[in-house]
């Protein structure tokens, strides 16, 4: 399937119109189907799309893990995904998108806001892996040379798995959280550590995009964007790194900066 | 409730670290009760709350009109708008977040994806409102001088609501989508005409924020950044004029450029 299409556009520069041909980021729908019924749509950028679903399902808690799918199959005519599996978590459709309610009925210090999110979300407690400010700056610059469909339609988030040496692996999608989901589901299938990697984003860092980091379980989030309050709370409790407006020659570390360590 | 929150950062920059103060942009779960019963949760900028939660459920198709609405209160404790309704949509339940499948079971052309959206996207069949290049310069400026949350912590979306004249109403969210239903909330509650006017917007225009300004009955969307090709499918067949990458004094017409008219 294209993760471009080519397009004709009325362009306005220099005072006048004139017709030209641009470089659109397509966005494809995926019906995920589980044991034949439906369970979510989720608009997507097209390509490694069987590790997308892996990826969300893991991080959804709908699947315990990738060994309980027997099968995955994409029809991609008709943008179905099909899931099946004898050990899907039984409560997965009730849980889904519910929300969280502590014991005092309030919103808790921890921030979890699905109940989710809660079960899958991985606490960071020791420290595997450290950065210092020229290696944040190098893996930035590192994970942009990956993003040809952005620099081409502007429309694309991008993510890398990085060590620090590099990038690991590079995904892009027009949605933030699928990126990551990509990731997740790339390194679940191939047994890949994380434990010693780093995630790069290039977008904002909501509570959304810190779970999904905490899900697959790195210790260090980059980003060339802002961070949320929620989300520092949770990178607060969840023992992750978070290092924001990586841009240029300057950033911001957030929470937990034992992980940024100096150049020498 | 606060919009923002301080908090003390490690700021890297000219090879030092060093401790400074910054302001970062709040994330505010909201759950949406209808008769009592849990409907679904929204993480948001906690400002206009039932303005957004009415742009929601009737962009939605969950209510058929504002007046459907018998009561809506904030519990701002525990996050909660409570909607007392005897006139919700029957099929809501069912239909929410539901695929929208065609006769042929396949993508269709005019690329809706969800069920809920085919009922509430308004088609644009005339021609009320033109802009001259200027008017679009002018206007993308207007709104982004409303964009003050954005210029401290960049972690927000600004929409406006415009005529040719100038901003009738500028909103702001961390989520790109609850920017626009605040709007379209708004402008249900106090009969604010939507005719006339346009859509200023700060971000990129996916097939959600394309179908949102059509479920608010604008003819026209402002882009600072580029659109992805299912809305631009999308636009096409509901006859809404698409503006991207509007900066400095350039921009690209994607749809229906019938609207956008010639400085004389």
């Amino acid at each position: 399937m294209k993760q471009v299409n080519k397009r004709k556009v009325h362009r306005f520069s220099n005072g006048h119109f004139k017709q030209i041909e641009d470089i659109i980021a397509v966005e494809y729908p995926i019906t995920i189907k589980i044991n034949g019924k439906e369970f979510i749509t989720i608009v997507c950028t097209p390509e490694y799309i069987e590790d997308m679903v892996v990826g969300f399902l893991a991080s959804e808690k709908v699947i315990g893990k990738y060994e309980d799918i027997q099968k995955i199959w994409v029809q991609k005519d008709l943008g179905f995904v099909h899931i099946e599996t004898s050990k899907v978590f039984p409560y997965y459709e009730q849980l889904h998108s519910k929300r969280y309610i502590t014991s005092c009925c309030g919103m808790s210090r921890q921030g979890f806001v699905f109940a989710n999110d809660a079960l899958t979300a991985k606490q960071m407690t020791k420290t595997n892996v450290t950065l210092t400010p020229k290696e944040c700056f190098y893996l930035m610059k590192e994970m942009e040379k990956t993003a040809d469909v952005f620099h081409h339609t502007g429309g694309v988030h991008n993510a890398a798995l990085c060590n620090q040496k590099g990038v690991v692996l590079a995904r892009m999608d027009i949605g933030r959280h699928n990126a990551l989901d990509k990731i997740y589901g790339y390194c679940l299938r191939n047994n890949i550590s994380v434990h010693d990697k780093v995630i790069v984003f290039s977008g904002r860092i909501s509570s959304e995009i810190l779970l999904k980091v905490a899900k697959i379980g790195c210790e260090i989030v980059l980003s060339k964007s802002a961070p949320t309050e929620l989300a520092l709370e949770l990178a607060e409790e969840l023992g992750i790194t978070t290092v924001g407006f990586l841009r240029n020659e300057s950033f911001n570390v957030y929470t937990h900066p034992e992980r940024i360590v100096s150049n020498q």
